[in-house]
């Protein structure tokens, strides 16, 4: 039983560049703590730089799909690949953005039948198609996007956002990357 | 997107038989609520009371296995089968038995690598062995578990087990089963 | 090679409780022996007869499903998890049941594609859906069971009986229970 | 449900070139009957010669593997890869190899645990490494087979037996082949 | 890291029996070099001339299906089994077949989605159906077939080409075989 | 059958912003061509920035890990993801960095059996260990990498290209994108 935060060591806050340092202070500044997933992947500035951007570039929108859809995504596929760090962290953010407290823990335990709206259940489905059996991933799954109503630029953040996070969930396995305690309760129960 | 308790309807506690009437009762009692799995196997009163009776063989006791073990055994297993029910259920149980707010998070998104004991950690593998591919079952898994100094009582209970949530894992999915709200905050934060 | 009825031993009939004896002993005098899987599982009583509750409530029955279907749910599942015993001992019961003495043989070697009715065929469907990718089971096999005139109940029993015999399955495995002599030439032959 | 031998219909043994007729005319003679698969295959008398040419120099000899072990590969892999025609045709002639009633049923069911001697598991394991997953046979299974006491011109017999299987298993798919019905009898009773 | 041609060692071309000698000198003759395949197979006579007669009744035929599809099939299963020395070999007699020098890169690394007229994707498609999860093939993947317009007797080409290079392709694996360093190239650039 | 770059079309090179048509420029002048990927991406300037600067992080260093070993583990992980666009351009480039016209195909065909050195092997199964079942990816995994030689960063160069691939390899199934001709010859000659 190991009981850190990652197999690799983590940096310090004070111990990153300054606009990395300025970046995640903001982060934490807004959510009262460091996620755990930027100070393991600390010891390797430039990595860390583009990860955010990139991040940052697909999740940080309401155009086309929402930004509780995004979640939606990241936290079924990462169910999927049975990443523990961002079901637990990216769930915490899909209640918070759903104001549903049970959403995430029925995606995550079971993307495949959770119980979802329809045009949920089409982006879920796309998400999966891609992030588990990608060899076979096709017009196919295209076509049953379209036909859900889903737009080119919609289809298109489903698969970036699930393309991105088959590396974030395999950074998170080969780190071992342990969550946050914050995250276990955040949007649980109803902010007064 | 189906917003029901099972598939195939519930039972009210009064429409059960006196015997199944009283057991349940009293478990709503201790709890305070009636777990959802009893409304749905309710119809079919022969099996929900042999259902209860194998359960209560397996799990209610500390001999050899603790009940916090084997209630991990439930949530590994359940995890890996994907069973949201179950996963939401026992996960509330293991939070309580083990008083670790995070173990079940850590078992249910991913069993084959959550830190564990080495003791927690090969009976989690020697159930994965016979839940996930049974088929090649054998001698191996035996060996392994007896080298982690598990005793025969000990592996017949986490084999059993694993079996019994085999099939609870498969009534749920056929039900569509939905988790009590009253169990997605149980055991999370320290009880006054 | 092992060549024991079980890994874990067996009881002998005189050393169980007297309701199991009386129970078990019926069955013997029926059958002409005592089938291995109560030997095996005997030496924890209160399980055992959990188990006879069990199969029998759920495969004592004509209503709706034959108890030739219930068989073929059996051995259609069992095969599909390399269930030597259940293949063999209820591969035997099938035979019986519907006095064709290779149905079983085709279904346990290959039950995605043996030939079989239409009915059968749904039948079988639906249990392999359930028992071997559980976590996708969905309203889709729901659909297809009603489509090929399913009812409801009817469904509950095929799902119920996968479930149960995925777990007498994952029993036998970890037994490494040994069929009796007596199943593997039953029902092959015309009786006179 | 579909009652017929070969989805692509089989020849009468008058229709085949002379050659073919004249040799499993003898085959016919000796077994009492011309086994399903000679039929289906007949309609292409180039590719049945060289099928038999094939089988022949594979499975007719007792030098090194023995042909009871040779019947061992057809039975565990077929088994593996869920034939029936070839489970139940080379099952009978295993039993017969054997004299062993019951260790067809054993390792069609599940090659992967059957009881065996450490000779025949190792036999086994090495088909089932090239059969189900060849793509990643390597070094490692040969260092298995060669500690086990196999030689090299023994696991030559093995893999080739395996890849010839790997096609009739196919073949056998391809037509939805049915076994005949001498098959499933042979070798389950003592000759008299 | 091994560097020699097979694991069971090779033959010289003298070696050979007279028939063998002159079948292969003459392809020889034809392609320039000796395919390593036949080197390897060489040490088992018998076995090489039916491989070579099977090979040549499924292979040398323009009837139906055209020689270029025939590799089309082969590539595509050499691609899903992973087998380098067919994906080399025949991936360099694809590219001389369809004078495409791209195709057989895009159907060896992914032969479920590369960009094919729909009468290849169905031949393809049938010939994946079989050649990767042989147990599930039916009824349905023949349906599929006939309403792309293959007929019978190219649905039976497809098949049987798909199950000789089951076999083919575990022979590889059994011997590690290494491809001419010829193949390479062949077919990537204009012929003068 | 499709025939374009990819499914959701390509901009231009003078329709990019001014950093990333520099930067992009720079990459055609060296090599003669722009790599579709980039013209791909391209309507996303934001992703395809993060992109650029999380590859050259990765990619452009001899810093431990070589260049060329780099790309092996690009090329062993998405032979293993069926990537053909990705194996046909890191192909190119890993045959250039190896100057081993044959190691691609090797390697891209069967990542598990291909014949390598030791370290080679060690890097190309780290790789397969995070790609391809990433959830039981383990200390197991890393003891192995260990034994083998292979220092921690090097260990998380290995662990980051093939998340940053296993992204990379969705993005072209997303798009299904076309590899450039240029890159099936590259390598595969002496140059002059």
């Amino acid at each position: 039983m190991t009981d850190t935060v990652s197999r690799f060591g983590t940096v310090e806050l004070p111990d990153l560049p300054e606009d990395l340092r300025a970046r995640i202070g903001a982060i934490a500044e807004k959510s009262g703590f460091v996620p755990n997933v930027f100070l393991g992947l600390g010891h390797r500035p430039a990595e860390l730089r583009a990860f955010l951007d990139y991040h940052d570039a697909l999740m940080d929108s309401d155009d086309g799909l929402s930004k509780a859809e995004r979640e939606l995504v990241v936290v079924a596929t990462s169910g999927a690949n049975h990443c523990t760090y961002c079901v637990v962290a990216h769930g915490a953010i899909l209640r918070i953005r759903t104001k549903d407290p049970h959403i995430a823990d029925h995606v995550a335990a079971n993307p495949w039948s959770a119980p979802l709206t329809d045009r949920q259940r089409a982006i879920v489905d796309l998400a999966l198609a891609l992030s588990v059996d990608s060899a076979s991933f096709g017009d196919h799954d295209i076509a049953l996007a379209h036909e859900a109503g889903l737009a080119d630029q919609e289809i298109w953040d489903i698969g970036a956002i699930t393309a991105f996070f088959a590396m974030s969930n395999r950074l998170a396995h080969l780190m071992s990357l342990r969550p946050n305690n914050e995250f276990y309760l955040m949007g649980r129960t109803p902010r007064p």
